[in-house]
């Protein structure tokens, strides 16, 4: 398998030597805290918030991976909990220990803490847009790939609900989770999927998780403010 | 696959499963670490001491990997260094963080650091011997099990460097790393390998691990003492 053009680390290596790679860069990240010159303190408060967020990581990628496996469809408020904890949490904590190295006050760490927090769900809710709708020739995956895989992303659990009861229905179930579904057929399903106005509804709600966010730095007023937010931009407008 | 009679996660779970039990189990681990009510220079000590051996434990995995897939032999040198990353450093550790929590000054942690990873070199060498010559109906794997895989294990790599130029090496290297032996010749191959006394070798070398074990407990006087002596003896005598 290939992800962004390259070969995945389990098939170049080995399926072995990937779960060691992985294993390895979990330990490299807490050396890495230790080794900072931060006062002790500083060092446990952000290992216990990397430990709790690598959790909640696996938490969620189980959800997935449960979500993947049910007959059901979730429902909106399922995905998000699961992207939540599958994607955000480690935005979320990325975010904070950057202010707990700053010295920053603790109300400063939880502003920043929910910044990352609502930043990594607008992020998520717009990659599994892109894993729908987007270009083949820019994300080097075949059209509608994420229908076709049958993931039960928010784009596609709104699609078939907008599509209840009208001729796309058909169109979009058809290929849903048919790993052999013809090039034409995928097309047709996408095309009702841009029909129905799923891209600018979806990216509607992407958009309210990133005006939270805005809305928890708002209060400041130096140069990086700028830089974090057209970070945030980018994740909403962006395509690939 | 089954493991001391159960079998093992990945064929009960399936494998994306089993990852993620085995990435929550090294999160919980520091999450463990930072709730116990120790002060924050022992946790930051504990955890840069627990992510090291992680490290060494993945790097020794990986050398048993390539010690494998490579056809040569190993030295007894290369064997030991595998070990100790591999099994060891999990070992030493184990005692350090003990010794961390019971407030113990620099040297006694240092001994009982060093007394973890000569234990678990021990440990591992007979464990290797078991997997050789024990006895499938305690063991619950076939006779002979680790000649047949191919393991460049100690009791191994003695008994082809003993069983040059005799009878017994056509024996041995009949069977080694030959998922399709017989029964009859892999009794043959450990009966050879009983011949050529390799076990009381291999428990001798066993034994001069254990014993600088104990060197580094000798000069306790408490109760303690007793406990983790009963272990040392228990792990070089057993036979299960």
């Amino acid at each position: 398998e290939m992800r962004h053009g390259v070969p995945t680390v389990h098939k170049k290596f080995g399926e072995p030597v990937a779960i060691l790679a992985g294993d390895i860069l979990f330990s490299k990240a807490y050396q890495t805290l230790v080794k900072t010159k931060h006062q002790a303190d500083a060092v446990q408060n952000m290992v216990s918030r990397l430990a709790s967020a690598c959790v909640e990581v696996c938490e969620g990628q189980m959800l997935d991976i449960k979500m993947a496996e049910s007959d059901d469809i979730p429902t909106r408020d399922q995905y998000i909990t699961m992207i939540r904890k599958k994607t955000a949490a480690l935005f979320d904590v990325s975010c904070a220990m950057g202010a707990i190295c700053a010295n920053a006050k603790p109300n400063d760490i939880t502003n920043l803490s929910n910044f990352g927090l609502n930043l990594g769900i607008a992020f998520q809710i717009t990659d599994d847009l892109i894993g729908v709708m987007g270009d083949p020739t820019v994300t080097k995956k075949p059209v509608g790939n994420d229908i076709r895989e049958g993931k039960k992303s928010l784009p596609i659990l709104m699609a078939i609900d907008a599509a209840q009861n009208t001729t796309h229905y058909k169109n979009i179930l058809d290929v849903f989770g048919n790993h052999r579904s013809s090039k034409s057929k995928l097309n047709k399903a996408v095309d009702s999927i841009r029909s129905l106005g799923i891209e600018s509804k979806v990216r509607e709600i992407a958009c309210t998780y990133a005006n939270k966010a805005d809305k928890r730095i708002n209060s400041y007023t130096n140069d990086t403010k700028k830089e974090i937010e057209s970070l945030l931009g980018f994740v909403v407008k962006r395509s690939v």
